[in-house]
């Protein structure tokens, strides 16, 4: 087999063979084959597309390159939860802690965040004690007495996808349908988990902008974890604005404590609950409830403290500190700036994206991957869109972290104030109507 | 400027600027471009296309890449003539003999053959004392003493275009009319010459292989010229079967040798007369005559003793021993084989790549550029399309020099005797007209 004749098939349009996949990934895991030709053929698969096998080949391939996690120690059924990523997304504690109360259990490998406002490790790392470090040899015993555990060491899991990934990122070929599902579900494929409920986030602050690029995504993935003997469920939710009342490491735990005592925003309820459902349903857990009878009974458990119960044990089990007041923090929050409406009507649209960017500026999240997080860094949303506002009413407001060297840099908080106000759109008329969680498919 | 956002723009179909291009050539040159975003960028280029402006930019780009030909001193119109390539092609040096009748002078810069018969360099090397390394401190001599000079010693011409073709070469991205014409056009530029007459060969033998491909390709470099002020002529020829009666350094030297004595095969005269007449009336020289006389001047010229008299200085010019029998040659072909048709009917059609890829196995080409040639080899062809033949009629015969080791290797012999064939179809309808000369384009 001869990787020039691969390439030539795809750039032809022909399909792969399942065996020139394989040879492929084979040949990137150990560096037999050039990064040139590697990024030819990937431009030739952006270009010319793949089918639902090979697709499904490219991921099992991927998933085997290396590591692959064997979760047969929690003798149940496994569900995965994996989100496309947006800005203020804190689902992630709430659905363990949901999916937990029925019986669900969960291992949850996670990574670093690098753009926007850092990953679920750095949110979790926010709590002061908080261990997210936990070696695997440890899993069997915490789900055991926990029924979840989180960890960022994560093992070296789809090698092939990590050397593709960095090879997509400067060759222009990062957005291919066949490229992003493969990657992602081979990770969660080496993860071991029996069945993976998908957040594809759609919108301004997320990787897919349109509802069109989301679903084909969403399918792809789903098509992929049928012909690869998974359940999978993808959830499209809105990234048009951010997630909730905040974004920041803090600023987010915060919120979901506030969530779990049943002050959630409604939108991250509702995209929290949905989710939360179709683990459970997947996990088998569900007793013969209707989708819509499970949410609404994801919902009550939500608010009336079993949600809560769950997280505090997850977060004692790994040396995380609680007290009456709530959870204790490494970080304090510094309101800084209150960015004002310069005139009435509705908040219309967000660029979203934007005020992911706007945090990382704040010190919320990582540009390279050397760089130390504020974890006290952070914006409230105080107004959402379709929210009436008066001129001079708070759109949003600034946070650092009370060591923060723009504390004392009026500048460069004005700077970002601006860029802020400027992600805002105010329109005399209102935005068609907003739905958090905007399809569900696969279930 | 940045490599990702230039492959990226041309991911999504959009033309490059002419800095976007420069950008890329000087990069792919200084090799602060890797290949891997090199190779990505080709795929791009080659499923997406270019329009002429970015064909014509790439084309100036890679031609400006290295050292670019000063032929001024000539102080004439210099016309420079470029093949596509095929089996038994020995064009080059009637269409200077004859040119150079005319006054036309010529500076032919020529490179050593990979595959097939060898290239210009080793036809010519196959004469005894001839000088291929003229270096260029004394192409102004040549030129004044004799009008053409022929020389392998080419400058560091179009190294961006070196660099790429590598590249093309081992990731799928060689076959694209934008690719394919900017190299071999970038060469021609930086070869210096004010016009160019090209040899489009398509077929069998050829790299284009339908008319169609070879007519884009052709109008691609038409294009090119144009908008580079350089006249272009693209001749489009034959190449569904071997040019002439022989294929092999010295059996074609010969060839040349026996039509310029008035011998010549009507398809070796119909292409050289057609090339020749062009690169006349591209250097000025055509006084006033039609297409159609300048072509039947050249044809008389051919057999009449004044070609022969150009060659035959430009031979002794460079050291060529000729004596009275005619060529004087460094190998002795040595006929042994003779392949015969197994049944009657008509030579319908020949795999003539197949012949190439055979005249090399006995000898005639390199595979690798540090394989030594055997000048005495080659393959002789008796009857071409359209020949009726009898079972048992001569189709080919097969040489190897008088040294060559295969002489007393009976079992490869045979089994290149059985390729060559394969390679023919007899069939008791005849093909469709033949045409040596199938279009010109661009005069």
């Amino acid at each position: 087999m001869n990787i020039v004749d691969i390439i030539l098939d795809k750039r032809y349009g022909r399909a792969l063979t399942d065996e020139q996949i394989a040879f492929f990934v084979k040949g990137v895991t150990d560096r037999s084959i050039p990064d040139y030709q590697a990024s030819a053929l990937l431009m030739a698969i952006v270009l010319n597309g793949m089918n639902e096998r090979e697709m499904t080949t490219l991921t099992l391939e991927m998933a085997a390159s290396g590591e692959q996690n064997d979760l047969s120690f929690v003798g149940d059924v496994t569900v995965d939860k994996h989100s496309t990523g947006g800005v203020g997304d804190k689902i992630t504690p709430l659905v363990m802690s949901i999916s937990s109360s029925f019986g669900v259990k969960t291992v949850k490998l996670t990574g670093r965040g690098l753009g926007f406002t850092g990953g679920t490790v750095d949110k979790f790392s926010s709590v002061e004690g908080f261990n997210i470090d936990i070696p695997k040899a440890d899993f069997p015993r915490l789900v055991n007495e926990n029924g979840m555990v989180i960890s960022g060491q994560t093992p070296d899991l789809a090698p092939a996808d990590k050397i593709l990934y960095a090879l997509r990122d400067v060759t222009g070929t990062v957005r291919s349908i066949p490229l992003i599902a493969s990657s992602i579900m081979s990770k969660k494929l080496a993860g071991g988990a029996d069945a993976i409920v998908l957040d594809v986030t759609t919108g301004s602050g997320a990787f897919m902008k349109t509802f069109e690029e989301s679903r084909q995504i969403a399918d792809a993935m789903i098509k992929i974890g049928e012909r690869s003997g998974r359940k999978v469920v993808a959830v499209i939710t809105d990234m048009d604005q951010p997630l909730g009342r905040y974004c920041g490491n803090v600023l987010e735990m915060q919120e979901v404590y506030d969530t779990l005592k049943g002050k959630g925003a409604p939108d991250v309820v509702a995209v929290a609950t949905t989710i939360a459902a179709h683990m459970v349903k997947l996990a088998g857990k569900a007793e013969g409830l209707s989708d819509e009878d499970l949410i609404s009974e994801c919902k009550t458990r939500l608010s009336d403290g079993r949600a809560m119960a769950e997280f505090i044990k997850l977060i004692k089990a790994q040396g995380g500190h609680v007290n009456d007041d709530g959870l204790v923090f490494n970080a304090e929050p510094v309101e800084v700036y209150e960015v004002k409406a310069p005139e009435s009507g509705f908040i219309f649209s967000i660029k979203t994206n934007e005020l992911g960017h706007c945090s990382v500026a704040l010190g919320a999240g990582r540009v390279t991957k050397d760089d130390v997080i504020d974890l006290g860094a952070g914006i409230g949303f105080r107004k959402k869109r379709g929210s009436p506002v008066r001129e001079g009413d708070v759109i949003c407001k600034l946070y650092v972290g009370k060591d923060s060297k723009l504390l004392s840099d009026t500048k460069t908080i004005e700077s970002i104030a601006d860029r802020v106000l400027r992600a805002y759109e105010i329109s005399t008329s209102k935005p068609l109507e907003i739905r958090p969680v905007i399809d569900v498919l696969g279930a």
